[in-house]
């Protein structure tokens, strides 16, 4: 049961899809604005990457933040350009670095026009993002900066701390959360704070809304661990038990392995490839040991979290309540 | 006949060599600190790389620019740091994209711990610079960041076009010198306007110096060039000839193919491997051709250049007479 499926939930997820459909019809141009000032060379890569698609819900949050900090959403704007290619930079490094060949239905940058241009589009994209940020100097803007450049190491410490767990035997539950902090919680915590800084936000505001993205990130990683062993083929666009077949140390591997379900050890009893007869097996393990459930009570743990930390402080409708729209959606995501 | 070619030339080297070696000195406490933040799983990837050596040629042009414009070498600690980090995650990155297996006569870090570690090691190194420079703010430093990210921004470019490049039948002098300003000289301007703007010198000095480093970067490009294919294997640390094995479309065989000596036909007539005869039949139709001496001379014009930039604008001594000893050195370079 995730917090979504109430009764209401089929309206809630139309409402949070119209959010983010009305607030990306605002950061796009101004991305493609941003995109048409890097190295001619790379318009290939880069916009075959973005015509990949995406709902910009990080970009969605800077300026949902922004305005439910007081301001207009137009002070955000560079934030939330910034924050979407710092989270494109990610998505387009950690294909090459996971072997990803696919992302969004059709080939990664990487595997279309090879790993060189893919890295080289991705350092493009993280470069852009200090100069829009940096390029008219406010106290404001150089705070956001400050903060989009932390958020963007500590993302990089959870990948390098997820290609580390590569070659252990297991991961504990905190482990794979601190993971899952880096990964995906930071820029999701980063992208937040940046609109209350730009928003010139008391402290404890963007305290709140830092704190908001964070859970709301560990949330999401929840939800899409989940998916990514039980979720169908079609709506994840990877094949089904998918990061089982790839052995990924996720959070239901992980909780299976903290109630006495040893997933890993069987993961690793199989030598070759695991076969469907393996992964169904398998699931049935982490179903019957109540790994699915307890990841899925992680989650929605995240979820109240984050919506608490929206209550520790006055912020204004109606972009607090189109956050906490976003935040469910997001969580209890079928898309 | 470089300018370095002169009477008092192994003292002019020796005198730049040990300006350089004290200013590692004070650089590479700090290289160290900042490295100490990124991620431990990065430890090793980072600190193999940067064991390999170096003379933080980079760093070393920040302080002495700083100093230069009045101000003390330790205003401008962080800018060189951040400079070099930039460097080096340009180094990691280059060599994944060229497929260089060695680097300082070791492996190079993808060789040694794989491509996606490599990867993440260059990102976090230039996600680490732009924290440097923000994390205590000034105007000064605002400026430094922007302008770091800018040439950061530049070298992308310069690397895209030098991809580019491999799939193009020729480039001219003037396609090679842009493809060499973005790779090159960027950074080595970057280097030197950051001791500017950290000490805060007033408008045209931090344009005088950055018109400096950009001349001297063409002018190391053309003197690299000339090395790369007529220098020796114990002094690049490449096999001789590598430059046109590779088929690298480098100075010298643009400035013959404007010179009406066609090696661009003559490398894409030799369908395999190039043979020992081949490079050593096409390094003498270079230096018949002239190309040589045209690469060498317009070396020697942009070190003249760089040289009279710094004439433009007063500056401090040691630190004036210190820049153009490590300029004619790293342009005259024999090591």
């Amino acid at each position: 049961m995730t917090v979504a499926n109430s009764v209401s939930r089929r309206e809630d997820e139309r409402v949070a899809r119209e959010i983010l459909a009305r607030l990306k019809v605002v950061v796009e141009p101004a991305l493609d604005a941003a995109l048409a000032r890097v190295s001619p060379e790379l318009h290939g890569a880069l916009g075959y990457h973005f015509a990949g698609g995406g709902k910009f819900v990080r970009a969605g949050l800077t300026l949902l933040c922004a305005s439910a900090a007081g301001a207009d959403e137009s002070v955000a704007l560079d934030g939330a350009v910034a924050i979407e290619l710092i989270h494109n930079f990610s998505l387009i490094h950690d294909d090459i670095i996971d072997r990803d060949v696919e992302r969004r239905h059709r080939q990664s940058v990487w595997a279309q026009y090879g790993i060189g241009p893919a890295i080289i589009a991705g350092d493009a994209l993280s470069t852009l993002a200090v100069q829009l940020l940096l390029e008219r100097p406010s106290p404001a803007r150089q705070a956001a900066a400050t903060r989009l450049a932390d958020a963007t190491q500590e993302m990089i410490r959870g990948q390098s701390e997820d290609m580390a767990a590569e070659s252990r035997s297991s991961l504990s539950v905190a482990e794979c959360l601190a993971v899952a902090d880096g990964k995906t919680a930071a820029l999701l915590s980063g992208a937040c704070a940046l609109g209350a800084l730009l928003a010139d936000a008391p402290a404890p505001v963007t305290e709140a809304m830092s704190d908001f993205g964070r859970h709301l990130g560990l949330a999401f990683q929840a939800i899409d661990d989940v998916l990514g062993i039980w979720g169908e083929a079609r709506l994840t666009g990877k094949p089904i038990g998918n990061d089982l077949r790839r052995r990924k140390k996720t959070l239901p591997v992980s909780f299976a392995h903290a109630l006495g379900v040893d997933v890993y050890a069987t993961l690793a009893s199989v030598d070759a490839e695991l076969s469907d007869e393996d992964v169904a097996r398998i699931t049935a393990m982490l179903d019957d040991g109540g790994a699915r459930q307890a990841t899925i009570d992680l989650g929605e743990d995240e979820l109240r979290a984050a919506l608490g930390a929206l209550d520790r402080v006055t912020l204004r409708d109606p972009a607090r309540a189109e956050l906490v729209a976003v935040a469910r959606y997001v969580v209890g995501r079928e898309q």
